[in-house]
Protein backbone atom coordinates (compact mmCIF):
# COMPACT_ATOMS: atom_id res chain seq x y z
CA UNK A 1 0.00 0.00 0.00
CA UNK A 2 1.72 3.04 -0.98
CA UNK A 3 0.61 6.56 0.40
CA UNK A 4 -0.13 9.26 -1.84
CA UNK A 5 0.35 12.49 0.41
CA UNK A 6 3.68 12.31 1.09
CA UNK A 7 3.01 14.74 4.01
CA UNK A 8 0.23 12.25 5.55
CA UNK A 9 2.23 11.65 9.13
CA UNK A 10 3.00 15.36 9.75
CA UNK A 11 -1.01 16.16 8.58
CA UNK A 12 -2.32 12.64 10.58
CA UNK A 13 -0.40 14.68 14.01
CA UNK A 14 -1.56 17.40 13.73
CA UNK A 15 -5.28 16.34 12.96
CA UNK A 16 -5.02 14.01 15.96
CA UNK A 17 -3.77 16.80 17.93
CA UNK A 18 -7.21 18.40 17.24
CA UNK A 19 -8.95 15.55 18.71
CA UNK A 20 -9.83 17.40 21.96
CA UNK A 21 -11.45 14.06 23.49
CA UNK A 22 -7.60 12.39 22.90
CA UNK A 23 -6.60 14.70 25.38
CA UNK A 24 -9.50 14.62 27.54
CA UNK A 25 -9.28 10.75 28.24
CA UNK A 26 -5.60 10.77 27.79
CA UNK A 27 -4.98 8.97 24.51
CA UNK A 28 -1.73 9.22 22.22
CA UNK A 29 -0.88 8.34 19.09
CA UNK A 30 1.80 5.24 19.44
CA UNK A 31 2.28 4.62 15.56
CA UNK A 32 2.06 6.28 12.20
CA UNK A 33 2.70 3.83 9.10
CA UNK A 34 0.71 3.67 5.77
CA UNK A 35 -2.03 1.62 6.01
CA UNK A 36 -1.97 0.92 9.71
CA UNK A 37 -2.07 3.40 13.17
CA UNK A 38 -1.78 2.75 16.47
CA UNK A 39 -3.26 4.77 19.44
CA UNK A 40 -2.48 3.58 23.03
CA UNK A 41 -4.59 4.52 25.97
CA UNK A 42 -3.49 4.19 29.95
CA UNK A 43 -6.30 2.96 31.85
CA UNK A 44 -7.85 5.37 34.20
CA UNK A 45 -10.94 4.77 37.18
CA UNK A 46 -13.07 7.27 35.34
CA UNK A 47 -13.37 5.94 31.90
CA UNK A 48 -15.37 3.02 33.45
CA UNK A 49 -18.42 1.60 33.74
CA UNK A 50 -20.36 0.00 36.61
CA UNK A 51 -17.84 -2.60 36.77
CA UNK A 52 -15.00 -0.88 36.55
CA UNK A 53 -13.90 -1.83 33.07
CA UNK A 54 -12.73 0.54 30.46
CA UNK A 55 -16.43 1.16 29.00
CA UNK A 56 -17.02 -0.21 25.54
CA UNK A 57 -17.35 3.39 24.22
CA UNK A 58 -13.90 4.33 25.33
CA UNK A 59 -12.43 1.44 23.66
CA UNK A 60 -14.18 2.48 20.55
CA UNK A 61 -13.08 6.06 20.59
CA UNK A 62 -9.54 4.88 20.24
CA UNK A 63 -10.94 1.87 18.05
CA UNK A 64 -12.29 4.82 15.64
CA UNK A 65 -9.57 7.26 15.48
CA UNK A 66 -7.07 4.28 14.65
CA UNK A 67 -9.46 3.12 11.78
CA UNK A 68 -9.90 6.92 10.71
CA UNK A 69 -6.27 7.60 10.42
CA UNK A 70 -5.22 4.46 9.03
CA UNK A 71 -7.42 5.06 6.12
CA UNK A 72 -6.08 8.58 6.01
CA UNK A 73 -2.70 7.61 5.52
CA UNK A 74 -3.70 6.39 1.94
CA UNK A 75 -5.30 8.91 0.72
CA UNK A 76 -4.60 11.94 -1.64
CA UNK A 77 -3.52 15.32 -0.54
CA UNK A 78 -6.68 17.50 1.09
CA UNK A 79 -8.71 14.44 2.03
CA UNK A 80 -10.97 14.51 4.77
CA UNK A 81 -11.65 11.18 6.30
CA UNK A 82 -15.38 10.55 8.19
CA UNK A 83 -16.53 7.22 9.61
CA UNK A 84 -19.06 5.71 7.88
CA UNK A 85 -20.08 2.75 10.19
CA UNK A 86 -18.24 0.72 12.39
CA UNK A 87 -19.29 -2.57 13.81
CA UNK A 88 -17.34 -3.22 17.36
CA UNK A 89 -17.11 -6.99 18.83
CA UNK A 90 -16.27 -6.85 22.77
CA UNK A 91 -14.49 -9.99 23.59
CA UNK A 92 -13.25 -10.02 27.07
CA UNK A 93 -13.74 -7.47 29.72
CA UNK A 94 -11.40 -4.36 29.14
CA UNK A 95 -9.21 -4.95 32.19
CA UNK A 96 -5.75 -3.94 32.22
CA UNK A 97 -3.59 -1.03 32.78
CA UNK A 98 -2.76 -0.15 28.84
CA UNK A 99 -4.84 -0.36 25.87
CA UNK A 100 -4.08 -0.25 22.29
CA UNK A 101 -5.60 0.13 19.23
CA UNK A 102 -3.93 -1.20 16.08
CA UNK A 103 -5.87 -0.51 12.86
CA UNK A 104 -5.05 -1.76 9.55
CA UNK A 105 -6.30 -1.21 5.70
CA UNK A 106 -8.10 -4.49 4.12
CA UNK A 107 -9.40 -2.32 0.78
CA UNK A 108 -8.31 1.31 0.25
CA UNK A 109 -10.75 2.50 -2.33
CA UNK A 110 -11.09 6.18 -3.79
CA UNK A 111 -14.10 6.47 -1.87
CA UNK A 112 -14.48 4.17 0.42
CA UNK A 113 -11.93 2.22 2.74
CA UNK A 114 -12.44 -0.91 4.70
CA UNK A 115 -10.05 -1.04 8.14
CA UNK A 116 -9.88 -3.42 10.94
CA UNK A 117 -8.79 -2.67 14.52
CA UNK A 118 -8.31 -5.20 16.82
CA UNK A 119 -7.72 -3.55 20.73
CA UNK A 120 -5.62 -5.42 23.19
CA UNK A 121 -5.12 -4.93 27.14
CA UNK A 122 -1.78 -5.17 28.94
CA UNK A 123 -1.64 -5.89 33.02
CA UNK A 124 2.22 -5.65 34.27
CA UNK A 125 4.35 -8.22 32.80
CA UNK A 126 1.47 -10.55 30.86
CA UNK A 127 1.26 -10.55 27.19
CA UNK A 128 -1.32 -8.19 25.50
CA UNK A 129 -4.93 -9.98 25.52
CA UNK A 130 -7.08 -9.48 22.74
CA UNK A 131 -10.54 -7.25 24.39
CA UNK A 132 -12.33 -6.37 21.07
CA UNK A 133 -12.24 -5.87 16.87
CA UNK A 134 -13.26 -3.50 15.43
CA UNK A 135 -14.47 -3.56 11.18
CA UNK A 136 -15.27 -0.29 10.22
CA UNK A 137 -15.86 2.26 6.83
CA UNK A 138 -14.83 5.67 6.12
CA UNK A 139 -15.55 7.83 3.33
CA UNK A 140 -12.77 9.79 1.94
CA UNK A 141 -14.17 13.68 0.86
CA UNK A 142 -11.83 16.04 -0.94
CA UNK A 143 -11.44 19.52 1.27
CA UNK A 144 -12.74 22.66 -0.58
CA UNK B 1 -42.60 -6.06 27.74
CA UNK B 2 -42.84 -6.83 31.10
CA UNK B 3 -40.25 -6.13 33.60
CA UNK B 4 -38.71 -9.35 35.69
CA UNK B 5 -37.21 -7.52 38.35
CA UNK B 6 -39.96 -4.54 40.06
CA UNK B 7 -36.98 -2.87 41.07
CA UNK B 8 -34.95 -2.45 37.36
CA UNK B 9 -35.65 1.71 37.91
CA UNK B 10 -33.88 2.05 41.21
CA UNK B 11 -31.46 -0.56 40.38
CA UNK B 12 -30.41 0.83 37.09
CA UNK B 13 -29.86 4.77 38.31
CA UNK B 14 -27.19 3.13 40.94
CA UNK B 15 -25.20 1.66 37.82
CA UNK B 16 -25.58 4.30 36.03
CA UNK B 17 -23.76 6.34 38.80
CA UNK B 18 -21.12 3.98 38.74
CA UNK B 19 -20.19 4.40 35.08
CA UNK B 20 -17.30 7.28 35.55
CA UNK B 21 -17.06 7.73 32.68
CA UNK B 22 -20.75 9.43 32.17
CA UNK B 23 -19.63 11.76 34.71
CA UNK B 24 -16.40 12.62 33.14
CA UNK B 25 -18.40 13.24 29.92
CA UNK B 26 -21.32 14.78 31.55
CA UNK B 27 -23.94 12.93 30.44
CA UNK B 28 -27.37 11.98 32.16
CA UNK B 29 -30.00 9.59 32.49
CA UNK B 30 -32.97 11.63 31.26
CA UNK B 31 -35.62 8.54 30.74
CA UNK B 32 -36.24 4.91 32.26
CA UNK B 33 -38.98 2.55 31.15
CA UNK B 34 -39.56 -0.80 30.85
CA UNK B 35 -37.81 -1.63 27.33
CA UNK B 36 -37.09 1.90 26.68
CA UNK B 37 -33.95 3.98 28.50
CA UNK B 38 -32.54 7.55 27.55
CA UNK B 39 -29.08 9.47 28.25
CA UNK B 40 -28.96 12.78 27.37
CA UNK B 41 -25.20 14.82 26.49
CA UNK B 42 -24.79 18.37 26.10
CA UNK B 43 -22.34 19.53 23.84
CA UNK B 44 -18.52 20.35 24.92
CA UNK B 45 -15.74 21.46 23.16
CA UNK B 46 -13.36 18.47 24.77
CA UNK B 47 -15.44 15.46 23.39
CA UNK B 48 -14.74 16.34 19.66
CA UNK B 49 -12.95 15.05 16.79
CA UNK B 50 -11.19 17.42 14.55
CA UNK B 51 -13.33 19.23 13.04
CA UNK B 52 -15.09 20.16 15.84
CA UNK B 53 -18.26 17.35 15.66
CA UNK B 54 -18.91 15.42 18.65
CA UNK B 55 -16.15 12.27 18.46
CA UNK B 56 -18.02 8.99 16.92
CA UNK B 57 -16.64 7.23 19.92
CA UNK B 58 -19.05 9.50 22.32
CA UNK B 59 -22.04 9.15 20.30
CA UNK B 60 -21.24 5.44 20.57
CA UNK B 61 -20.67 5.67 24.38
CA UNK B 62 -23.93 7.26 25.58
CA UNK B 63 -25.77 4.91 22.82
CA UNK B 64 -24.21 1.83 24.10
CA UNK B 65 -25.11 2.48 27.89
CA UNK B 66 -28.62 3.47 26.51
CA UNK B 67 -28.83 -0.17 24.79
CA UNK B 68 -27.30 -2.18 28.02
CA UNK B 69 -29.43 -0.43 30.18
CA UNK B 70 -32.65 -1.02 28.00
CA UNK B 71 -32.05 -4.40 27.69
CA UNK B 72 -31.56 -4.62 31.70
CA UNK B 73 -34.97 -3.05 32.39
CA UNK B 74 -36.56 -6.56 31.40
CA UNK B 75 -33.94 -8.85 32.98
CA UNK B 76 -34.69 -10.52 36.09
CA UNK B 77 -33.30 -9.71 39.34
CA UNK B 78 -29.41 -10.47 39.99
CA UNK B 79 -28.47 -10.06 36.25
CA UNK B 80 -25.22 -8.31 35.09
CA UNK B 81 -25.48 -7.04 31.22
CA UNK B 82 -22.66 -6.69 29.03
CA UNK B 83 -22.20 -5.70 25.44
CA UNK B 84 -21.56 -8.86 23.25
CA UNK B 85 -21.48 -6.28 19.73
CA UNK B 86 -22.95 -3.04 18.53
CA UNK B 87 -23.31 -1.93 14.87
CA UNK B 88 -22.90 1.94 14.86
CA UNK B 89 -23.95 4.02 11.18
CA UNK B 90 -22.97 7.71 11.42
CA UNK B 91 -25.91 9.25 9.38
CA UNK B 92 -24.81 12.91 9.80
CA UNK B 93 -21.83 15.11 11.06
CA UNK B 94 -22.88 15.33 15.04
CA UNK B 95 -23.20 19.05 15.85
CA UNK B 96 -25.62 20.49 17.62
CA UNK B 97 -25.94 21.57 21.73
CA UNK B 98 -27.67 18.36 22.49
CA UNK B 99 -27.31 14.67 21.99
CA UNK B 100 -29.87 11.96 22.77
CA UNK B 101 -29.29 8.44 22.96
CA UNK B 102 -32.73 6.79 22.91
CA UNK B 103 -33.04 2.85 23.22
CA UNK B 104 -35.69 0.45 22.54
CA UNK B 105 -35.52 -3.36 23.10
CA UNK B 106 -36.32 -5.48 19.71
CA UNK B 107 -36.03 -8.35 21.16
CA UNK B 108 -35.22 -10.02 24.93
CA UNK B 109 -34.12 -13.19 25.23
CA UNK B 110 -32.89 -15.26 28.93
CA UNK B 111 -29.52 -15.19 27.47
CA UNK B 112 -29.31 -12.34 24.62
CA UNK B 113 -31.10 -9.37 24.12
CA UNK B 114 -31.08 -7.19 20.91
CA UNK B 115 -31.61 -3.44 21.16
CA UNK B 116 -31.58 -0.64 18.82
CA UNK B 117 -31.13 3.01 19.71
CA UNK B 118 -30.88 6.04 17.96
CA UNK B 119 -28.79 9.19 18.35
CA UNK B 120 -30.27 12.85 17.62
CA UNK B 121 -28.51 16.17 17.76
CA UNK B 122 -30.79 19.37 19.07
CA UNK B 123 -29.81 23.22 18.36
CA UNK B 124 -31.52 25.48 19.89
CA UNK B 125 -34.95 25.89 18.62
CA UNK B 126 -34.93 23.44 15.59
CA UNK B 127 -36.26 20.03 15.46
CA UNK B 128 -34.00 17.08 16.62
CA UNK B 129 -32.18 15.42 13.80
CA UNK B 130 -31.28 12.33 13.57
CA UNK B 131 -27.37 11.74 13.77
CA UNK B 132 -26.40 8.17 14.39
CA UNK B 133 -28.21 4.51 14.81
CA UNK B 134 -26.90 1.75 16.71
CA UNK B 135 -27.92 -1.82 16.56
CA UNK B 136 -26.60 -4.11 19.47
CA UNK B 137 -26.29 -7.82 21.22
CA UNK B 138 -26.46 -7.64 25.10
CA UNK B 139 -26.10 -10.68 27.07
CA UNK B 140 -27.67 -11.42 30.50
CA UNK B 141 -25.26 -12.80 33.02
CA UNK B 142 -26.22 -14.04 36.74
CA UNK B 143 -24.90 -12.45 39.44
CA UNK B 144 -23.32 -14.57 42.01
CA UNK C 1 -38.82 11.61 0.62
CA UNK C 2 -39.31 12.47 -2.85
CA UNK C 3 -38.53 9.80 -5.81
CA UNK C 4 -35.91 11.31 -8.25
CA UNK C 5 -36.54 9.22 -10.68
CA UNK C 6 -40.09 9.42 -12.15
CA UNK C 7 -39.22 5.36 -13.96
CA UNK C 8 -37.97 4.64 -10.94
CA UNK C 9 -40.68 1.50 -10.13
CA UNK C 10 -40.33 0.06 -13.99
CA UNK C 11 -36.77 -0.19 -14.06
CA UNK C 12 -36.49 -1.32 -10.58
CA UNK C 13 -38.65 -4.73 -11.73
CA UNK C 14 -36.54 -5.23 -15.10
CA UNK C 15 -33.48 -4.65 -12.70
CA UNK C 16 -34.89 -7.25 -10.03
CA UNK C 17 -36.02 -9.33 -12.51
CA UNK C 18 -32.37 -9.74 -13.68
CA UNK C 19 -31.04 -11.30 -10.49
CA UNK C 20 -31.12 -14.65 -11.20
CA UNK C 21 -30.82 -15.37 -7.20
CA UNK C 22 -34.45 -14.55 -7.35
CA UNK C 23 -35.77 -17.43 -9.60
CA UNK C 24 -33.29 -19.91 -8.39
CA UNK C 25 -35.16 -19.51 -4.80
CA UNK C 26 -38.22 -18.53 -5.28
CA UNK C 27 -38.44 -14.79 -4.28
CA UNK C 28 -41.12 -12.08 -5.62
CA UNK C 29 -41.09 -8.54 -5.45
CA UNK C 30 -44.10 -7.58 -3.47
CA UNK C 31 -44.44 -3.86 -3.09
CA UNK C 32 -42.39 -1.07 -4.22
CA UNK C 33 -42.88 2.60 -3.10
CA UNK C 34 -40.49 5.85 -3.10
CA UNK C 35 -38.26 4.77 -0.03
CA UNK C 36 -39.66 1.57 0.64
CA UNK C 37 -39.53 -2.13 -1.01
CA UNK C 38 -40.89 -5.44 0.24
CA UNK C 39 -39.76 -9.18 -0.39
CA UNK C 40 -41.53 -12.23 -0.24
CA UNK C 41 -39.99 -15.43 -0.24
CA UNK C 42 -42.38 -18.83 0.34
CA UNK C 43 -40.67 -21.17 2.32
CA UNK C 44 -38.80 -24.73 0.41
CA UNK C 45 -37.52 -27.58 1.95
CA UNK C 46 -34.30 -26.70 -0.65
CA UNK C 47 -33.49 -23.68 1.28
CA UNK C 48 -32.34 -24.18 4.84
CA UNK C 49 -29.98 -25.11 7.25
CA UNK C 50 -29.24 -28.82 9.17
CA UNK C 51 -32.40 -27.88 11.04
CA UNK C 52 -34.92 -26.99 8.89
CA UNK C 53 -34.79 -23.44 9.29
CA UNK C 54 -34.56 -20.69 6.16
CA UNK C 55 -30.97 -20.51 6.14
CA UNK C 56 -29.62 -17.02 7.61
CA UNK C 57 -27.72 -16.28 4.18
CA UNK C 58 -30.98 -16.52 2.47
CA UNK C 59 -32.69 -14.49 4.80
CA UNK C 60 -30.01 -12.19 4.19
CA UNK C 61 -30.69 -12.54 0.61
CA UNK C 62 -34.13 -11.09 -0.01
CA UNK C 63 -33.34 -8.57 2.86
CA UNK C 64 -30.03 -7.27 1.10
CA UNK C 65 -32.12 -6.88 -2.18
CA UNK C 66 -34.93 -5.43 -0.62
CA UNK C 67 -32.30 -2.23 1.05
CA UNK C 68 -31.17 -1.96 -1.81
CA UNK C 69 -33.75 -1.42 -4.14
CA UNK C 70 -35.48 0.95 -1.01
CA UNK C 71 -32.77 2.73 -1.53
CA UNK C 72 -32.68 2.73 -4.98
CA UNK C 73 -36.27 4.46 -5.53
CA UNK C 74 -34.64 7.58 -4.22
CA UNK C 75 -31.60 8.33 -6.69
CA UNK C 76 -31.41 9.72 -9.63
CA UNK C 77 -32.06 8.08 -13.06
CA UNK C 78 -29.04 6.36 -14.44
CA UNK C 79 -27.98 5.40 -10.81
CA UNK C 80 -26.52 1.77 -10.02
CA UNK C 81 -26.38 0.52 -6.58
CA UNK C 82 -24.47 -1.63 -5.11
CA UNK C 83 -24.52 -3.22 -1.51
CA UNK C 84 -21.46 -1.62 1.31
CA UNK C 85 -21.79 -3.41 3.69
CA UNK C 86 -24.69 -4.80 5.98
CA UNK C 87 -25.20 -6.57 10.01
CA UNK C 88 -27.94 -8.72 10.40
CA UNK C 89 -28.97 -10.19 13.90
CA UNK C 90 -31.10 -13.03 13.57
CA UNK C 91 -33.74 -12.73 16.58
CA UNK C 92 -35.51 -16.23 15.85
CA UNK C 93 -35.57 -19.78 14.11
CA UNK C 94 -37.00 -18.69 10.32
CA UNK C 95 -39.35 -21.27 10.75
CA UNK C 96 -43.34 -20.57 8.63
CA UNK C 97 -44.58 -20.68 5.41
CA UNK C 98 -43.28 -16.83 4.01
CA UNK C 99 -40.80 -14.90 4.84
CA UNK C 100 -41.15 -11.12 3.90
CA UNK C 101 -38.29 -8.67 3.92
CA UNK C 102 -39.46 -4.76 4.45
CA UNK C 103 -37.01 -2.44 3.94
CA UNK C 104 -37.23 1.79 4.61
CA UNK C 105 -34.52 4.22 3.73
CA UNK C 106 -33.45 5.81 7.24
CA UNK C 107 -30.96 8.54 5.58
CA UNK C 108 -30.54 9.23 2.03
CA UNK C 109 -27.74 10.35 0.40
CA UNK C 110 -25.69 11.08 -2.94
CA UNK C 111 -23.35 8.68 -2.55
CA UNK C 112 -24.57 6.64 0.89
CA UNK C 113 -27.67 5.70 1.77
CA UNK C 114 -28.77 3.76 5.08
CA UNK C 115 -31.67 1.45 5.17
CA UNK C 116 -32.85 -0.74 7.64
CA UNK C 117 -35.11 -4.17 6.60
CA UNK C 118 -37.42 -6.64 9.09
CA UNK C 119 -37.80 -9.63 8.13
CA UNK C 120 -40.87 -11.68 9.62
CA UNK C 121 -41.72 -15.24 9.20
CA UNK C 122 -45.92 -16.16 8.91
CA UNK C 123 -47.35 -19.49 9.39
CA UNK C 124 -50.94 -20.44 8.43
CA UNK C 125 -52.89 -17.76 10.26
CA UNK C 126 -50.96 -16.65 12.66
CA UNK C 127 -49.25 -13.09 13.13
CA UNK C 128 -45.89 -12.40 11.14
CA UNK C 129 -43.10 -12.68 13.79
CA UNK C 130 -39.82 -10.75 12.91
CA UNK C 131 -37.17 -12.83 12.72
CA UNK C 132 -34.30 -10.85 11.70
CA UNK C 133 -33.31 -7.10 10.99
CA UNK C 134 -30.36 -5.59 9.06
CA UNK C 135 -29.17 -1.88 8.64
CA UNK C 136 -27.13 -1.78 5.32
CA UNK C 137 -25.42 0.85 3.59
CA UNK C 138 -25.95 1.18 0.12
CA UNK C 139 -23.58 2.85 -2.68
CA UNK C 140 -25.12 4.58 -5.49
CA UNK C 141 -22.94 4.85 -9.10
CA UNK C 142 -23.67 6.99 -11.85
CA UNK C 143 -24.35 4.73 -14.95
CA UNK C 144 -21.57 5.67 -17.54
CA UNK D 1 -7.48 -23.71 19.54
CA UNK D 2 -8.13 -27.56 20.95
CA UNK D 3 -10.99 -29.37 20.04
CA UNK D 4 -13.46 -30.66 22.69
CA UNK D 5 -15.61 -32.93 20.45
CA UNK D 6 -13.30 -36.06 19.15
CA UNK D 7 -15.69 -36.65 16.73
CA UNK D 8 -16.29 -32.70 15.12
CA UNK D 9 -15.06 -33.26 11.46
CA UNK D 10 -17.35 -36.34 11.25
CA UNK D 11 -20.52 -34.88 12.76
CA UNK D 12 -19.82 -31.51 10.91
CA UNK D 13 -19.95 -33.31 7.49
CA UNK D 14 -23.19 -34.83 8.44
CA UNK D 15 -24.63 -31.40 9.12
CA UNK D 16 -23.34 -29.72 6.60
CA UNK D 17 -24.96 -32.64 4.11
CA UNK D 18 -28.44 -31.90 5.90
CA UNK D 19 -27.79 -27.76 4.85
CA UNK D 20 -30.09 -27.94 1.99
CA UNK D 21 -29.17 -24.66 0.36
CA UNK D 22 -25.63 -25.88 -0.41
CA UNK D 23 -27.13 -28.50 -2.58
CA UNK D 24 -29.10 -26.26 -4.19
CA UNK D 25 -26.42 -23.41 -4.79
CA UNK D 26 -23.65 -25.97 -5.80
CA UNK D 27 -21.59 -25.05 -3.03
CA UNK D 28 -18.85 -27.73 -0.86
CA UNK D 29 -17.35 -27.74 2.45
CA UNK D 30 -13.17 -28.19 1.48
CA UNK D 31 -11.35 -27.56 4.70
CA UNK D 32 -12.09 -28.83 8.30
CA UNK D 33 -9.94 -27.98 10.81
CA UNK D 34 -9.87 -27.35 14.39
CA UNK D 35 -11.07 -23.22 14.95
CA UNK D 36 -10.84 -23.08 10.47
CA UNK D 37 -13.51 -24.16 7.77
CA UNK D 38 -13.53 -23.52 4.40
CA UNK D 39 -16.29 -24.08 1.91
CA UNK D 40 -15.94 -23.58 -2.12
CA UNK D 41 -18.79 -22.38 -4.78
CA UNK D 42 -17.78 -22.62 -8.17
CA UNK D 43 -19.89 -19.79 -10.09
CA UNK D 44 -23.32 -20.08 -11.62
CA UNK D 45 -25.14 -17.98 -13.52
CA UNK D 46 -28.46 -18.50 -11.74
CA UNK D 47 -26.75 -17.25 -8.48
CA UNK D 48 -26.56 -13.56 -9.54
CA UNK D 49 -27.53 -10.04 -8.62
CA UNK D 50 -28.52 -7.37 -11.75
CA UNK D 51 -25.23 -7.28 -13.03
CA UNK D 52 -23.96 -10.88 -13.22
CA UNK D 53 -22.05 -10.69 -10.16
CA UNK D 54 -22.71 -13.42 -6.89
CA UNK D 55 -24.70 -12.22 -4.78
CA UNK D 56 -24.37 -10.60 -1.70
CA UNK D 57 -26.63 -13.05 -0.24
CA UNK D 58 -25.28 -16.09 -1.72
CA UNK D 59 -21.38 -14.75 -0.48
CA UNK D 60 -22.92 -14.43 2.78
CA UNK D 61 -24.48 -17.73 2.70
CA UNK D 62 -20.96 -19.71 2.24
CA UNK D 63 -19.82 -17.59 4.67
CA UNK D 64 -21.90 -17.85 7.53
CA UNK D 65 -21.99 -21.72 7.31
CA UNK D 66 -18.33 -21.53 7.25
CA UNK D 67 -18.24 -19.33 10.74
CA UNK D 68 -21.12 -21.70 12.25
CA UNK D 69 -18.69 -24.46 11.22
CA UNK D 70 -15.64 -22.83 12.91
CA UNK D 71 -17.26 -22.48 16.08
CA UNK D 72 -18.61 -25.92 15.86
CA UNK D 73 -15.20 -27.41 16.01
CA UNK D 74 -14.71 -26.37 18.97
CA UNK D 75 -17.64 -27.04 20.92
CA UNK D 76 -18.13 -29.77 23.31
CA UNK D 77 -20.25 -32.98 22.03
CA UNK D 78 -23.77 -32.43 21.43
CA UNK D 79 -23.71 -28.64 21.10
CA UNK D 80 -25.69 -26.70 18.55
CA UNK D 81 -24.72 -24.01 16.70
CA UNK D 82 -26.67 -20.89 15.77
CA UNK D 83 -25.66 -17.54 14.24
CA UNK D 84 -26.80 -14.48 16.63
CA UNK D 85 -25.55 -12.06 13.96
CA UNK D 86 -22.92 -11.03 11.64
CA UNK D 87 -21.56 -8.02 9.28
CA UNK D 88 -20.46 -8.33 6.15
CA UNK D 89 -18.20 -6.01 4.06
CA UNK D 90 -18.24 -6.15 0.68
CA UNK D 91 -15.33 -5.09 -0.57
CA UNK D 92 -15.37 -6.04 -4.74
CA UNK D 93 -17.65 -7.05 -7.01
CA UNK D 94 -18.02 -10.70 -6.35
CA UNK D 95 -16.58 -11.86 -10.09
CA UNK D 96 -14.94 -15.01 -10.67
CA UNK D 97 -15.04 -18.48 -11.39
CA UNK D 98 -14.94 -19.82 -7.84
CA UNK D 99 -15.52 -18.27 -4.45
CA UNK D 100 -13.97 -19.28 -1.20
CA UNK D 101 -14.93 -18.58 2.61
CA UNK D 102 -12.44 -19.17 5.09
CA UNK D 103 -13.39 -18.92 8.34
CA UNK D 104 -11.60 -18.59 11.57
CA UNK D 105 -12.33 -18.92 15.09
CA UNK D 106 -11.29 -15.55 16.89
CA UNK D 107 -12.72 -15.88 20.21
CA UNK D 108 -14.33 -19.50 21.09
CA UNK D 109 -16.57 -19.10 24.48
CA UNK D 110 -18.48 -21.37 26.48
CA UNK D 111 -21.69 -20.10 25.02
CA UNK D 112 -20.38 -17.28 23.09
CA UNK D 113 -17.52 -17.57 19.48
CA UNK D 114 -16.44 -14.63 17.37
CA UNK D 115 -15.35 -15.65 14.23
CA UNK D 116 -13.70 -13.95 11.29
CA UNK D 117 -14.39 -15.05 7.08
CA UNK D 118 -12.64 -13.90 4.35
CA UNK D 119 -14.44 -14.62 1.21
CA UNK D 120 -11.82 -14.66 -1.96
CA UNK D 121 -12.72 -15.22 -6.04
CA UNK D 122 -10.30 -17.00 -8.01
CA UNK D 123 -10.66 -16.02 -12.03
CA UNK D 124 -8.47 -19.10 -14.41
CA UNK D 125 -5.25 -18.38 -13.10
CA UNK D 126 -5.35 -15.56 -11.50
CA UNK D 127 -4.23 -14.90 -7.69
CA UNK D 128 -7.22 -15.19 -5.08
CA UNK D 129 -8.77 -11.72 -4.35
CA UNK D 130 -10.48 -10.63 -1.32
CA UNK D 131 -14.03 -9.75 -1.89
CA UNK D 132 -16.05 -9.48 1.38
CA UNK D 133 -14.86 -10.20 4.53
CA UNK D 134 -17.74 -11.26 7.12
CA UNK D 135 -17.51 -11.05 11.51
CA UNK D 136 -19.83 -13.29 12.94
CA UNK D 137 -21.00 -14.07 16.42
CA UNK D 138 -22.35 -17.86 17.30
CA UNK D 139 -24.31 -19.35 19.96
CA UNK D 140 -23.57 -22.43 21.38
CA UNK D 141 -26.50 -24.62 22.57
CA UNK D 142 -26.22 -28.25 24.08
CA UNK D 143 -28.59 -30.16 22.48
CA UNK D 144 -31.84 -32.31 24.70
Amino acid sequence: MKPLNPAFAVELRTSFSEQTVMTLIGARLSKVEAGHVEIELPYRTDLTQQYGYLHAGIVTTIADSACGYAAYTLMPPHSQVLSVEFKVNLLRPAKGDLFRAQADVIKAGKTLTVVRADVTATSSDDEPTLVATMLATIICLRQE
